[in-house]
């Protein structure tokens, strides 16, 4: 498997085709994997949005006013409400804003970026990043995945994931499968698009010298059973439970 | 950057040399990042144990009959022994027992294995991965992560993460870095040896074709700060007060 940043790209603009770009810069093959920075996605797609366009609500400024405590700095409500507006659910909203995108994402902030902006405030998600990924599947022929960076429970740092993909499945199902020793696997599910996601950031980087796109070659998903489910049912998740018994309880 | 799994080694018992197996395999380069599934340095460390050497206490056979109640099968109360003597702490035990390792890497019934194993009952995680990492790169002169897999909170499915590695930082340091227009980054840490751990993941699996050791070859750590930061610290883990805020409570 080689794993490869996509150089030479120009800076991304709303309207931009995020496809034909690539395109011109490396001849991809039907089983590459195109891992796209849901950052050019989105401003692509126009989601850059200024801190004007929000009015700060009740909650809205009840998380500034906490964080801002806690951070001793003023904080800016508007921030508060762009991450509200973007969120289905925020899980907890102190110390931080931990909120569930309307597509199962959870993140801090809503994913909501403010750097890397040369003309806005701010930038949201796709609002469909499965949506975004087969469009430029159908674009590229290419297998796709629309990555993002996010930090996690239990561990420090943020690594590559998937927020959607196109032209493969989001997981390889082991279930039922067999071990050397013929036992059947205890094993379940490998989330491939977030592997890929994390592959694909160690080529590309954060600072200056980013580059949003990378290609995986010769990388074969393999005879296994796929799944589509990558992102939690609130039922199933023990930890977004035990989250809003906390919240409830703060 | 490219990823390949070591082919041709053989089943590892106690006592085996693995670093001796591997370089017989592939040669190997100062800046290759050999991936080193836990399941084979434990093996090779003597790690198996027998149901039969745990005595269940009141803990564990409360454990097993709640759980077992839930599956509508009888569950053993000896594997629910085994995972508490494996943990500093259990920050949940039902309807998981979530564990903390000695080492502080957080996964469900303390990461032992029940597959695989040909002539054991249970594989119990290495004592201390980071240890085992740096024999390995005494031994290889090669960067070494000691990988394994594990679920997460908020989606479905494993991916491969870092349990210990060595002759490289665990997490890049971008804080302090400038985007493009001159702002500084508001990401922060990137953990590359999970990253790392879930390249090497897509290319080894889990079935009966598993390879568990590849390499990353021709990647850069980078002009970069770098952390040896993995495994939260309990207060600055809001998930973790979270959980044991519940598990008070149920």
């Amino acid at each position: 498997m080689h794993v490869f940043a996509v150089e030479g790209l120009p800076e991304i603009r709303a309207g931009d085709d995020i496809a034909a770009l690539v395109a011109d810069q490396v001849d991809l093959r039907p089983d590459d994997v195109v891992c796209v920075a849901s950052t050019i996605v989105s401003k692509a797609e126009g989601r850059q949005a200024d801190l004007d366009d929000y009015e700060a609500g009740e909650r809205a400024h009840s998380i500034a006013e906490r964080v801002g405590e806690l951070a001793g700095e003023e904080k800016d409500p508007r921030f508060a409400q762009a991450v509200i507006d973007a969120s289905e659910e925020l899980l907890i909203d102190f110390p931080i804003m931990l909120a569930v995108t309307p597509f199962g994402h959870i993140t801090v902030n809503a994913g909501i970026d403010r750097s890397n902006l040369p003309d806005a405030d701010l930038l949201l998600l796709p609002e469909s990043p499965g949506a975004s990924a087969q469009a430029l599947h159908g674009q590229l022929g290419s297998r796709v995945v629309v990555t993002d960076t996010s930090g996690r429970p239990f561990r420090y740092g943020q690594r590559g994931v998937a927020l959607g993909w196109a032209g493969l499945p989001a997981a390889r199902d082991w279930r039922g499968e067999h071990d050397r020793e013929g036992k059947e696997l205890t094993a379940t599910v490998q989330a491939v698009v977030d592997e890929l996601a994390a592959a694909a950031n160690l080529v590309t980087g954060e600072g200056d010298g980013g580059t949003p796109v990378a290609v995986v070659r010769d990388w074969e998903f393999g005879a296994h059973e796929g799944s589509e489910d990558l992102f939690r049912e609130k039922e199933d998740d023990i930890v977004r439970r035990a989250l809003a018994a906390w919240e409830g309880k703060t």
